[in-house]
């Protein structure tokens, strides 16, 4: 029996997701991938989360699929928009079938090390803007790896329903590094602060009133 | 609205797809993923299909995701079963989640190009063997695709309840070219007739009273 997978980006979600199942479960397998995002400091930062775990942790090369999904500012030349998570800006962060495409890797890893499921770190704060993090996505999600394989995989989405404060109250009960986690859109050597990631970021840290560790412009 | 969107492996039964889709629809756009696959000759059948009918043929690097898939013959170094399709030797070419990953890649685009559909070549000689070629899966699958993004995806497998004599039939009709189709999965220069694949494709033309075109060992 393998270890669950966890599909890393190295944002604070997944971040938190991953020392939960290793709390949970006691050892965990990573799994990140590049499919051309802006945002490289990621998978830097996905890179330490999995070491300091001491997880096995694969990067699958996803860029040329990410080509051909335009439309997004997370990997085209879109500008990336600046402010609060508002519905019409933020659409334009959204990459095609996204998640359905990584937990489906994700899972083909599980299958062929036996592992029992595949965990994500989708919750409420994204269901207004992104339909592949909602609970009717991982539901159906969970119906295709029943029967795509002859070792069913379980879909685990730990933080479905609570939002990113209620991942940080979690991950801060855990002692996850946060200043080694990447947020920001836009990708500079300081975290902008400035857009919409930035900001939903900075104002979980506020509504648990906490410090977040990380450098700003 | 973008064309539909055929999963294109260069064997016959998605070239078949492909001819129908474009007697269907006027039109189509296909897709090709090289996972690591042994016979690349199915990549370059592929490409000649797409040029044949005039589509937009897109080739995605899934070759740092099929290394993580081991235990397949089709990407490793286990050995290609030999004679014809039983259950236990032929588990050996099963990909994990293989399906799911390229319909959702497929998805992926087509939401990118407002496409209205992924058709798949996925028919009931596979059912016995693979569960991602099933009834269940399909619709499961169709079931994510609905939900997963803002553009909602038809998935549409058109022989999924024949077998590969009636795809040839279908195909024979429509003109599809046999010789510029590869099935072997050993991937020689000729065709090695032997393989579970070769042996499975001609007895399908022996039923419907037709000649291979291809050249075999």
């Amino acid at each position: 029996m393998g270890r669950p997978v966890v599909v890393l980006s190295g944002g604070m979600d997944s971040a938190t997701v991953l020392a939960y199942t290793v709390a949970l479960y006691g050892e965990a397998d990573a799994i990140t991938a590049n499919y051309g995002q802006r945002h490289v400091r990621e998978i830097e930062s996905a890179m330490k989360q999995a070491e300091r775990y001491g997880c096995r942790h694969d990067l699958v090369d996803l860029t040329s699929v990410g080509a051909l999904l335009s439309g997004s500012a997370l990997t085209d030349e879109v500008e990336v928009p600046f402010g609060h998570y508002a519905e019409e800006t933020m659409k334009a962060t959204v990459v095609p079938n996204r998640n359905a495409i990584l937990a489906n890797v994700a899972a083909g890893v599980a299958v062929a090390r036996e592992a029992p499921a595949i965990i994500l770190g989708v919750h409420s704060g994204d269901h207004a803007i992104y339909p592949d993090c909602r609970p009717e996505f991982v539901e159906a999600l969970a119906g295709v790896l029943k029967v795509a394989n002859y070792h069913p995989v379980r879909v685990e989405a730990p933080f479905l329903h609570t939002d990113k404060a209620g991942i940080l109250r979690v991950g801060h009960a855990l002692g996850v590094d946060y200043s080694a986690t990447w947020t920001c859109y836009v990708g500079g050597d300081k975290a902008c602060g400035k857009c919409g990631a930035c900001q939903e970021r900075l104002e979980a840290f506020g509504l648990i009133g906490k410090t977040d560790p990380l450098a700003y412009e």
